[in-house]
């Protein structure tokens, strides 16, 4: 093997794509971890090619760098680290938010490329034990790439993206990234974590379906890690959930009023939309190319 | 074949029931839909034993009668064919709300048991042409005795409950079926179909992982079935959307006042209370025994 990625932080999503990128190309995949008790699960699990204690050494030598410990983690890396990285070298992370880790990585020397991603992947349960090679699956790779990125260093992500069987590749802004996640990814979480604080949480065992259960899934989150997201994105994230607030008091005073025929046309509109999107997706078409 | 099962309406939950109790005891299943498209395609499914254009000849000999309709539908044949239901006979339904249909019950005549009942299954998908023998399999199965409410008939809805491999059956009160179902279900229609309102739900294609697929996925519903479940619900239902509203608010607010610590401990309370539901149901404790 003549070229080397080092995954820092081997948790769910370094710990998986440590797992995902043994065997891409001729690059020695090597991971790192703070914990001895990950790095020895990670040993275990083949989480790379090599496990090391100390990302120090290793970093002269890393053509690809992916940062994956949680925002504060990376951010603490690119500073702590900045002299030591490969010129030449890709480094790149796959925190949830991108806004504040490409100013962060505005740190580093003018011949580092740092191209910011976010795989659009994960699981409720975290840590290396519930890493997986899969995880990725059929999942968005979302690239956020700073204006020093070389199209040699995109089109190797591609194919890191590709090995790891993500479905697809998605290139744009940190701001626009940023803005769509507090929508897509953010939002959940915090209805999710609404949901549960309902003095009821306990009690309706029995009465809860699929809908409950799919909504309420993502609120086991590590919350160390989430307020960090939560704050770094707080702009859109708050500008979202109070588009929420409004939207559910609209509902709530049309069924307050006993008004049938204005909450049937807001049912109609809604659920239209939503047909409409699953169809647009299952077609296979791309009308809405807003990135 | 000694006994008889009338299985009234026969989309999703309709058909599903009456491709699944067939075989059960010894009883034949027999659908009916006013849609002779209906008719026709739940036939060639073997939605039934056999599928009949017209319920009213076939009533006086029925033993059980499944009222599949929408909410209006079931009050509606109620109220038409009080006279008909055979002396004895169990009658039941599989509406999301159960106050509202009890009390249209109480037309019947003393000598007709009513029994409401509400499967928690289902699909973002509606009609027979999705209807699945397999599709109550695990789920809750909510039953709601009325006063006068049988033995007999309750052990009979556990058997056919058991046939078509229902998770377990739940007894409760209209009332607090209505209550707990505000939070676990309508609640959730509600959030899909507001984060749909979004103006960027049409833009966030390549930005969705699963936490937005499963959020929205109930979005896609029937407007004309839920203005009816939401309005004949609306007390209880305003109730949690305010209780959300509220919530919301607060973690906007501490988002909005950058308040990092207070932000903290509420994820944590809330992860904590996902977690600890997750799992008291995976040791199978049944700690709050609640109804």
């Amino acid at each position: 093997m003549e070229k080397k990625i080092l995954v820092v932080g081997l948790g769910l999503i370094g710990g998986s794509l440590a797992l995902a990128l043994r065997g891409f190309e001729d690059f020695e995949i090597v991971g790192t971890d703070l914990s001895p008790a990950v790095q020895k699960e990670a040993a275990a699990k083949g989480a790379g090619d090599r496990v090391v204690p100390d990302p120090e050494p290793e970093l002269p030598g890393a053509d690809v760098v992916v940062l994956c410990q949680d925002p504060a983690g990376i951010t603490g890396f690119l500073a702590e680290h900045r002299d030591r990285f490969k010129p030449g070298a890709l480094v790149t992370d796959v925190c949830g938010v991108k806004t504040a880790v490409m100013a962060a990585a505005e740190c580093l020397r003018p011949d580092v490329d740092f191209i910011g991603c976010h795989p659009m992947a994960g699981k409720e349960v975290s840590g290396i034990g519930n890493a997986e090679a899969g995880l990725f699956r059929n999942t968005h790779f979302i690239v956020t790439p700073g204006p020093r990125a070389t199209g040699e260093h995109l089109a190797l992500l591609r194919r890191m993206a590709d090995w790891c069987r993500f479905g697809d590749v998605i290139e744009t802004t940190p701001e626009r990234h940023d803005q769509m996640i507090a929508y897509t990814s953010q939002l959940m979480h915090i209805i999710a974590l609404s949901v549960c604080d309902n003095d009821e949480l306990f009690a309706c065992k029995g009465f809860e379906g699929g809908s409950f259960r799919d909504c309420t899934r993502v609120a086991a989150l590590d919350p160390a890690m989430w307020v960090q997201l939560f704050s770094l994105n707080a702009p859109a994230l708050t500008g979202v959930v109070r588009a929420l607030e409004d939207r559910l008091r609209q509902y709530r005073e049309a069924m307050e009023a006993g008004d049938r025929e204005g909450l049937r046309a807001m049912l109609a509109s809604a659920s239209d939309r939503k047909k409409r999107i699953d169809l647009e997706r299952a077609r296979g078409d791309d009308v809405h190319p807003s990135f």
